[in-house]
């Protein structure tokens, strides 16, 4: 069997309105890992891609909160710590049930850069809201010191924005093959992975969040995969979602699904970069197969039946 | 070529008195880098584990600033968060010199589990302070909120203390030596591990911090390695150190080592560790060599050719 990628949703690591602490937060993972094993029960190599918004927010906060003390680390270097602190939780969440089944594979995470490009034109129009939430006058004070941009943010105030650009290369790919080859499950390119530039033959940390489903495509193609397998909180991508005549979609062709993009059937942040990231893989093929689910559909979209499955 | 570990101090990650930002940081890592280079130059396998004592007390101190917004982290995951922070600095700076030098092998950093014992006598009598400051009535009250434990560092003020128990399996081994296997060089084991214990047959977190250079040890035990290398500021281990007579040790065997150990001869929680994490490996066969040096001789080191000498 070729590679499985999945790409976990927020919902795979909190619970809305649940409380942001670490008991919280591993007792989240546990579930999302018992939904995970279900897939590596059928022995298909896989590799976890998974997302870090809130928890990312949360280190900036934390960072900005003890600038009177410590220097806040800059924004590649916070999504860093936010790839050990979640990929720990995830190792040790799935560790404990695999070793329970006696599967093979146990899982591996690796601190993962993500290669993008300085001229990406995302650079000059910077919408991903990061960290805490400030007064205009704040947020000026702010931009004039650091240079840094700033939105508002629907009504909640303003925030500092970065760029979302495309992911171009996963920089430790060959670790990761080497660890599927060798057997194991590499959790890889958290939080769409540390974003970084070449620069005179070096690569530098910039501020950017990369979106994870386009990192888990990006990773895909990398490793050769057959499924990309994206998990979110519904069970299908849908047509005119929340309007009078919703409908779900099931199998599509990446053709079809690229005209209902086209005609602005899937928000922007949230269904749009997952249906995105699935034609991109589906269109690469036509032995591929993308499928948006749910997280309790982890299994059965695995397999592509459940969710919405798409194909070349 | 068998593996070599080598185990990085403090000073390979910041430089005393320069700020503790990330470019600093950066800086320093890249000059260690360096030094790493002229072992790698040799072709010989090689793992690297890393000290975080500096960076995790400040991620401990950003999450005490934050509390009021968002629970702090408990403190093994404030060790993740080190290693995905310092693992990305070194496997940036090494990839970078590598990749100039045509070297194969680049860096992978691992999020790595140390399981130690729950009934380590450690346990019992926490010594190793972590995070802020505080006034005897602060940290009153901090234990009788947290349970913590608390004591007076020095005359500077109390501090929350927590365990040094010994590292007794490095959970993510076999995903060490695929690695190795491989031809990468693994960044593993950063800060000495994340600390966990064997519950139920299910792995948990605790609060502890395990010397680096004794999972160094238990690292170069598990991966079958020759040379276990101790990086730190000073060239050799002495005699006497700061007294009259003070004399440097060049080749010692175990046996004489584990003499002047007993009789005192090296700081506790500086010197002394590292000798005993040396004699550890060095005792375990004759064809193993320790050698304690510093930073700046890591390749004459790595061939036995600078620094203490620990032959079985």
């Amino acid at each position: 069997m070729n590679t499985l990628v999945v790409a976990l949703g927020g919902n795979a690591l909190q619970r809305s309105g649940m409380p942001a602490d670490a008991d919280s937060q591993l007792a989240v993972v546990r579930k999302t890992a018992a939904q995970l094993l279900h897939i590596l029960k059928t022995g298909r190599p896989m590799a976890v891609v998974h997302g870090n918004g809130p928890q990312v927010g949360r280190i900036v906060l934390q960072n900005e909160a003890a600038a009177a003390v410590t220097p806040p680390m800059p924004f590649d270097v916070c999504g860093a710590m936010s790839q050990g602190m979640i990929g720990y939780h995830i190792q040790q969440a799935l560790g404990e049930l695999m070793a329970a089944e006696g599967l093979p594979g146990l899982p591996a995470t690796l601190v993962t850069q993500v290669r993008v490009l300085a001229d990406d034109p995302a650079f000059s129009n910077p919408t991903k809201p990061i960290g805490p939430f400030y007064s205009e006058r704040e947020a000026q004070a702010l931009k004039a010191r650091t240079g840094f941009a700033y939105r508002e943010d629907a009504g909640r105030g303003w925030r500092r924005v970065v760029a979302s650009p495309l992911p171009v290369e996963i920089v430790e790919l060959a670790q990761v093959k080497a660890l599927l080859a060798a057997g194991f499950m590499p959790i890889t390119a958290g939080g769409g992975g540390i974003p970084v530039v070449r620069e005179n033959g070096a690569l530098r940390g910039v501020a950017a969040v990369i979106d994870k489903d386009l990192a888990a495509w990006r990773l895909a193609e990398g490793l050769g995969a057959d499924v990309l397998l994206i998990l979110t909180e519904v069970e299908h991508a849908c047509l005119d979602y929340g309007r009078p005549g919703e409908r779900a979609l099931r199998r599509v062709s990446a053709k079809e699904l690229r005209g209902y993009l086209a005609q602005g059937h899937f928000a922007a942040g949230s269904m749009g970069p997952k249906v995105e990231a699935a034609l991109r893989f589906a269109e690469g093929g036509k032995s591929r197969m993308a499928v948006i689910t749910s997280l309790e559909m982890a299994g059965p979209g695995a397999a592509g039946q459940a969710g919405t499955v798409v194909t070349g």
